[in-house]
């Protein structure tokens, strides 16, 4: 049993809330536990130079903490002058994840931004945004497609993200917690599509290393509490988003 | 009648919901009509540099909008590398303002970090924040007291803001929104205690002038707004607080 | 009696020496008592990007302190590589009184780079900025206006800035020097034009707060100091620009 | 066939030069085909004061590109005053993988530095940085450990590094060069100890996604191709460094 | 005949008012021409940490100049967050010269801050930030030595600095302004003491080269300006401290 | 004698291997003792905008050191977020030197960016960096004029820079090591064509002075040097470049 109570192979609850914010195309807060992230989409107009006039859009993603959405107060980036590398590192996976589930000849040359708004953390705060934010953006595009700017609805597949890791005397768990993940010999992180399929995988042992089993054993868990995810995706995006993705994907 | 149906002399619909948070000592989330703002109170048992062993404490704020806060997306400071103008000038606003209600030798030789983030903005963000940030504080610092950390409760009267202004054809209005902001001619904001003594006053004309009989009527209009405004405080302080402030205040 | 053995009502000695550097189209010295500040004013041929295409002039200004103009010397802003947020503020300030003054329509796409530099600090730098600026931006657009490059004279009015603040055992004083501003309750910065018309009216209460019938008082003080600032000015400027303004201003 | 003439399971010529520099206490050039990086390791007799007096060591690692090092210039990160995202991924990665097979405790409070500089690019270089970073931070350490400053040697086990990927119409392929990256469908990056175990798996689909299956073929091969790397570390540290870590490792 | 029409021997007229602020411990303004730089010293009782406990002093400069000291208004090295190479170049350059001529060892742990700001700028800011520089150095060292804070005067000789170069059509000139220097084949700052020793000696082709026998031309040139410089200096710092100094450099 | 066993007037054994990496236009390592460079020459299609439409090209330098260059590891200047002053002195030093014998003009709207980075120092390194970025300059400017791209060579002279100096006992030396330069009374670094004109001369006493006479001896001894060094290019230059170089020269 673990710390919360919860099985190895449970999520913690999660809840999707639409339309968030009035301003942004589209907008969820998604809690995932005590994980709460506020995830936006905003369609511009225009790509970054470097693709300018290659007919194709673009999806790039940021992300940031409030600075007490920690247990304690953290020093905020703009203070700092800088962003740090994991924020880098945690905002290039989720623009990377994003694109690979979206057709970007169909966007134009539009840039979709996505915001990751961290108001309180609990442990999974990047697997967390990626879930949300593939809602956001595919509400987003969906309007660009009902207003007819867009040919064809361009998200070809669903998406979530969740973590799985090893804990010393558990063994293998799903979703961790902010507990767990600080105490994890390993931690992973899996983000999947619809059909199943790997999208990024990030697997590290900090100061320690794991095997090809117990690989095999997170993958498997991993792909379960995903498949739930989706489920929660479908109910909040309704029948419509869904039937047009699920014919895409072929699932 | 203004763009939105109110009064001259009507505050938008104002919530404040408690507790907003579970990390920090005090955290609420404020709405003056579509302006939403995280307002948190993080207590550090230690004063910045310069004020060390002296035995008082500090209050200083930060103050940040969500990207997409805005109509159009706005390029976030972490990624700028540096804090605009705009937010400074804020910032120093809410810290000082707290700073004048509040008895910094009864801290001791603590800071309270106030962090205003502005998840949806409407106009009024500064004086929201200010609004709200008082509730934050107060509770955090009630916290402390109950835990016995310090001897009496430091918070002497009430605080809010709100903002008046003169707009060509209307003449002068009470709690402008983001609209009535943009076009009015004399833009004034009021920070005021429960005994009804400035703390702060910034009267602007951008581009414009304003007369000392206008001066007086926008006070006088900024006057009631604010007594609502401490109503609805000392609603959601409960009659602890409220009656623990108002003894200091002699109100 | 005042430390300097000034009367409570009673201006510091105030110096204007126009055309004081070579290079730029307007230039002054101003002094306030021991405070002295090279105010210039430079016109570049073009507005900023957001206002391009509106045939709308913009005025801007910077301010800085030489490292050595105060008691103690301070760390360049340069060397820090960013600009404090007093500075940002002060700058803002600057910019937006002068442009309460002055006809950008008339100016064309014009900017007025107003720069304002502080080589000895004895309090009041800011509203030593704003006198001296107005002076040194009137000469510089006079000169465009002599010279055929704009089609009426652009300046609306006068404009000067002085503060009121109230000392401990003082009561109400005009024009504080940096003994005084560094211990008064209350300090109040007020920028008024030529008909008396208030620009910007900042007032502030460092760990303290003030009354209506304390403002009412402060506001008639800074008037009558307001007056003598801009009858210097006129005396500095020359009947000519004198004349063209009043005419404006209807005075 | 590759476009280089490679089979897809070979991996390229590689070479470890050690003691390339004078000055660090390790040090090595490694060539993977045309990628030659210098990988030095510096021994700091203090650590970061997040870990002060805890009695442990840290590994911390910097990683950089000469400005040609690519085909075309690249602005230095110096000049641009910031470090990308991508480099700080890098770094990142490269500190975490050396931490998993060295004892921190034994090292004590010290910090080894590494610094990983690319002088010639082509694809893999992170990478070939772990591998070569392994060797010039095990020959540093084992300095430390004959001059009797460690109590024991601390190198737990081998690390390597290698990418694989799928190509379109190539399939799953090993050490993928410069031109294989930049049109793979998939990339993996694969950090293994001598024992076999994984430190670090990091599999991106660009634009695409992969299977299970394809999952387990990568692996297969990157199993293969690091156990060459490894052979090839241990003839460059010599018998005596490799009976000591195959000892520690009990491979 | 040069453009001003001064011989090709001849300095510009120079003035040197000295106590000009009232806060540092020593300032100057220097004109040289048309070129304008107030120069302070400010005296700090401790000495940069890469200094601490040797029992010496430290000599550090910078520089700077007003925006609208040049005919073309330039952007604040605040406002771009970074100081140039150009900047860095000459703070290097003075803080260097006046070391050469001052004990550190007499001065004892304290850190002179020299400070060069340029309010008009016609050539030469360099040369007459050395020259202005050493006057308020030495006047603000003597002051701490009548205060018998030092246990001797730590000057040991005057130093100037003056430029010389080569016109296209003049041919070796003395002490070149702005348009001289813009359009000179070869740029040389020399750095002198009283003696006659050369401190620094930086000589510049742009796009160009020099002869060794135009190099003793130039030299000789700029030995006989410096020596009228160092009268000027003897003249406003007075025969006391004169004294002092010329009694050390056995002049 | 000195440390290292050289006479005053020795080199150390400078070694240019030419076409080291594969990328750039041009590429050398230079080793001058224990100094190691990699200096490359990039030929970018385009000037910076102050220079554009002018017909003109333009060179440029960027120098760096590997963090373990030297003797104790530096902080790398990206990290810090700013290049020091040192650095930018050295860059704007190279630039210029390479500019003064190149005919700009028949470059044609080019830029040659130099990059000269150190791998390790012992003393020297701007004077090897202008040395080796001079051979790689005038092959990566063959080969484009090789291939027809420019209508004449445009190197009119060689290039080379060494450095001389005054040490305590030993009196004037040449080309000083990192011992010798840290002790040195003065550093002289000498710039000079192939014709032995003078493109830079930079002479510095560090807390010391030198006189006429100590200038000439040092002058001598550069200039014997640095013939050695111009003997070592055209070596590596081979017959066609160094004849081409000679014709224009003159030499």
């Amino acid at each position: 049993m673990r710390f919360d109570g919860r099985d190895s192979h449970e999520l913690r609850n999660v809840q999707i809330e639409t339309n968030y914010l009035k301003h942004p195309e589209g907008s969820v807060l998604i809690s995932v536990g005590d994980t709460k992230v506020i995830c936006t989409a905003s369609i511009e107009d225009r790509v970054p130079p470097f693709m300018r006039g290659e007919g194709k859009g673009w999806i790039t993603a940021e992300y940031s903490m409030l600075p007490r959405a920690t247990e304690t107060r953290n020093i905020r980036e703009s203070s700092k002058g800088k962003v740090s590398g994991r924020t880098m590192e945690i905002q290039r996976l989720i623009g990377r994840a994003l694109r690979a589930v979206v057709d970007l000849e169909v966007i134009g040359e539009r840039t979709v931004w996505i915001d990751c708004d961290v108001i309180q953390a609990d442990g999974g705060t990047r697997t967390a945004s990626i879930t949300g934010a593939f809602v956001a953006m595919s509400m987003a595009l969906h309007q660009l497609y009902i207003e007819k700017k867009l040919k064809a609805y361009p998200v070809r597949d669903f998406l979530a993200a969740t973590s799985v890791g090893i804990l010393e005397e558990v063994g293998v768990i799903l979703d961790l917690n902010y507990v767990e993940d600080s105490s994890a010999l390993v931690d992973m992180n899996v983000v999947m599509t619809g059909v199943g399929e790997f999208v990024e995988l990030q697997g590290t042992g900090e100061e320690s290393t794991f095997s090809a089993t117990q690989l095999q054993e997170m993958l498997a868990l991993a792909n379960d509490g995903l498949k739930e995810l989706m489920n929660i995706q479908k109910e909040v995006l309704g029948a419509d988003i869904t039937n047009q993705i699920e014919q895409k994907s072929g699932e």
